[in-house]
């Protein structure tokens, strides 16, 4: 099973419940990757018997940080209607909440469609270098940045918040809903890119609108992802970061928001 | 009492709960205009005695249509850290939820700012005509577009989906949270102005990040906000929406996305 799939493996615990534990290798300055943890929220939703559809949009809300160990998801199903889902899940730890999310699933039909934003431009990924980072969870990705690597300690202060990258799981491993929500969190905090150095910074709450269907995200594989972010708003301690994904081939594969906090 | 004010009325019935009642005012399409609605939670909120701090981030799930009539809002405090708090937020209608939310309150301070976003360019409102339309609650509203006005019948497809306007209320009101969360869903959806037409749509997840402070907002008052707002990709039944806010001044007030629903 790859750390993916370990961090992610949930066991049923009756009434919507389900157990995980944290696995070391996604471990974060404090408490394991964002990513790592939306992605298990969403698995949860997926696991319930009465689950039905794919995720179509999902907020995740960091309440707390997540203690090395055991967790509980809860899910619980609002409604379902002719065309989607509605859910409410909260993540425990000794009887605190961690996390909470709401979240969309239903099932797409073809519409007239229309990819208004195009991938930027971007050097194919086998003629840039892997990215490394001191952070743990970093090496379960093979990441390559085409612009807007993460500032080094003399690094200088950037009049553009955008980073653009490719990213795919370390071992490669097919991309799925829950890979690609986590992949919705892989851009390092806008601020740090301002300004040319780390500084302390936590995401409080994630949106991913998920674009693209189930067959499109098998069809993008193994293979790299592409995604660019940006920030538009540094203010009073917080700031807001967009993302866009796309498979290596150019399907639009999702959108993910995040408001941020941070000091300095 | 203005018709804004009596929307978002609430009458506190004990245990985090809050009853209220819908508005013919406001009256969409179906059910009431969306942006009331995500008013109307964030304003619970804002009534509980734990409440502490302003909104930081909302977001609103459109669960189901709301008739018309009584409404009971229903806040849970999940946890309150040192600079925050998240709330989970349901409404209900003869024991059905109509409406979920997550929102993160909190205290902000003094940091590094950076507005990355500029507002975009735009006409005077004094030299720009007041938008009239069919619906309820559009005349609650002095909205001027400066981009992208609703199509006519007759309109034809646009290459762009992005609209650019000012709103204020109609009779003029100062602005508030509350007021700042409904204006965050005022654009209407992006896929008319894409394809020259109305279409059945509706909005499935609205998400705000509030830029501003209170005093900020207090300082916008009663009048015009500008708004441009833009789509990125529609596929499959749905598309996003993004929309940046500013006071007349050019001070950044919020950032709004949502996941839309449409047939065609």
């Amino acid at each position: 099973m790859s750390v993916f799939d370990k961090a992610i493996d949930l066991q049923p615990d009756g009434d919507g419940r389900f157990r995980g534990s944290t696995v070391p290798e996604w471990a974060n300055m404090v408490g394991p990757f964002g990513g790592i943890t939306a992605a298990a929220l969403v698995r949860a939703i997926q696991l319930h018997p009465e689950c039905h559809g794919d995720p179509i949009a999902v907020t995740v809300n960091y309440v707390a940080p997540i203690a090395d160990g055991d967790f509980d998801v809860e899910t619980k199903l609002v409604r379902t209607n002719r065309s989607n889902q509605h859910w409410i899940v909260e993540q425990h730890q000794s009887g605190e909440v961690k996390t909470t999310a709401t979240a969309v699933f239903g099932v797409r039909r073809d519409t007239w469609a229309d990819a208004e934003l195009a991938p930027p431009p971007a050097l194919d990924p086998d003629g840039l270098a892997q990215a490394e980072s001191p952070l743990t969870w970093f090496s379960n990705y093979d990441i390559r940045y085409v612009d807007g690597a993460v500032p080094t300690i003399e690094g200088t202060a950037s009049a553009s918040s955008t980073t653009t990258l490719w990213v795919r799981h370390n071992p490669p491993r097919p991309l799925d809903f829950a890979a690609l929500t986590a992949v919705g969190d892989i851009f390092y905090p806008r601020v740090f890119r301002r300004r040319g150095q780390f500084l302390p910074a936590g995401t409080v709450t994630l949106t991913i609108y998920f674009h693209a269907s189930g067959d499109e995200i098998t069809a993008a594989g193994a293979d790299y992802v592409l995604g660019t972010a940006r920030a538009h708003q540094f203010t009073r301690g917080y700031f807001d970061q967009t993302a866009h994904l796309w498979s290596r081939g150019g399907t639009p594969l999702a959108t993910s928001h995040q408001y941020v906090y941070f000091k300095g």
